[in-house]
């Protein structure tokens, strides 16, 4: 059976992973006979948002692994207990936790940084070669992990993908529906949330890139 | 187009409403063309759990309204708000929420009651004979909203089957991928994570209970 690796951020869109690409993951890995196991770092959310108006709770505190735990239904690792040997592919969800929490995209715009331990366990997967799906705001993850130049799609928002070219990414416009595919460096990724009007929608992009996903692996 | 309410009760198994059954309903509703809007009482959690280690962050106060907001991507209306001329049914997905925070049938078994708010919310919906849906731990309510006898499952499990027959209901032991229709009532339930072992298993049980739903709107 294919073991698949999931890296959520949190969990709420606006401070977290995106609750509903992350389960639409779930689903679609789950639909197509795979494993899975979600992994999170052990770190403190950028901040805490309240999601019924928006506005940053200037005192509370919350832990990025506890959060995900949510999603995960309490079955999480901490990213450091990683043994690549167990697992065939990664998949990175978005929400505003992948800009926030896993990188510095959501504040440094192009000159975004991986956080190191989340930079480590990517890194895991890309030097064993393994296939790894981005999706939503997530790719813009990706031309730091592939220095060379890297085929991906935040969707068809003109600041972001800029961002993306500055970095040193080929940015592909794609609709909600699309997936792309860098078949040298075994990368898929498809827009959700950036474009998805329903959940329905958002849901076409996600099956498709799990698929292509597991089927790219060796 | 017809326009479901979803009642929601926080953002985590643990605590709150079942993440997956929450999203995993919105998807059917969505893929089968109807319009939702998510609900939820504005009330303080009984407690919030850290999903990681399962333990009572006894320092911690969450509000479900907040919580749940999550889930709906930040479009989630206070209970207060209904207007019930505009929805056609409605649908309530489990999790610990729903035996916490819409009633304490956590604590207080058999002898639990409804938090007055939610009944009132919920009994629009049954005085003007609108289709409900209830999954999980959630069909424990139903007793209480039925007084005539109402049929429901939660599954197989004795112990909470007792209660809900002491409670006044109509027990049906069912499998994950059964529902439980109670005709005369309008009123679906299904076992969802009371027996789901996988998230495709789950869904199969909900993607059921959610099209049954919409085709007992009158």
């Amino acid at each position: 059976m294919k073991n698949i690796a999931v890296l959520l951020s949190g969990c709420g869109v606006y401070d977290g992973a995106e609750i509903h690409e992350s389960v639409l993951t779930l689903l679609a890995l789950s639909k197509a006979g795979a494993d899975y196991q979600c992994f999170a770092p052990d770190i403190e959310q950028m901040h805490v948002v309240n999601h019924l108006n928006g506005e940053v709770s200037a005192e509370q505190t919350r832990n990025v692994l506890q959060e995900s735990a949510r999603i995960a239904r309490g079955e999480v690792l901490n990213t450091i207990e990683l043994d690549i040997s167990q697992f065939d592919a990664l998949i990175v969800p978005g929400g505003f936790g992948a800009a926030k929490n896993l990188c510095d995209f959501a504040v440094a715009g192009s000159g975004s940084k991986l956080h190191p331990e989340v930079e480590r366990f990517i890194q895991e997967f890309v030097l064993a070669k393994k296939p790894i799906g981005f999706m939503c705001i997530a790719p813009v993850m990706m031309p730091a992990l592939y220095p060379n130049g890297i085929k991906g799609t935040i969707g068809n928002d003109s600041g972001t993908a800029q961002a993306y070219t500055e970095m040193g990414g080929e940015h592909c416009d794609a609709t909600v529906e699309d997936i792309v595919v860098d078949i040298d460096n075994l990368v898929v990724s498809t827009p959700a949330y950036m474009l998805a009007n329903s959940i329905a929608e958002a849901n076409i992009g996600i099956e498709k890139l799990v698929n292509q996903v597991l089927k790219m692996i060796r």
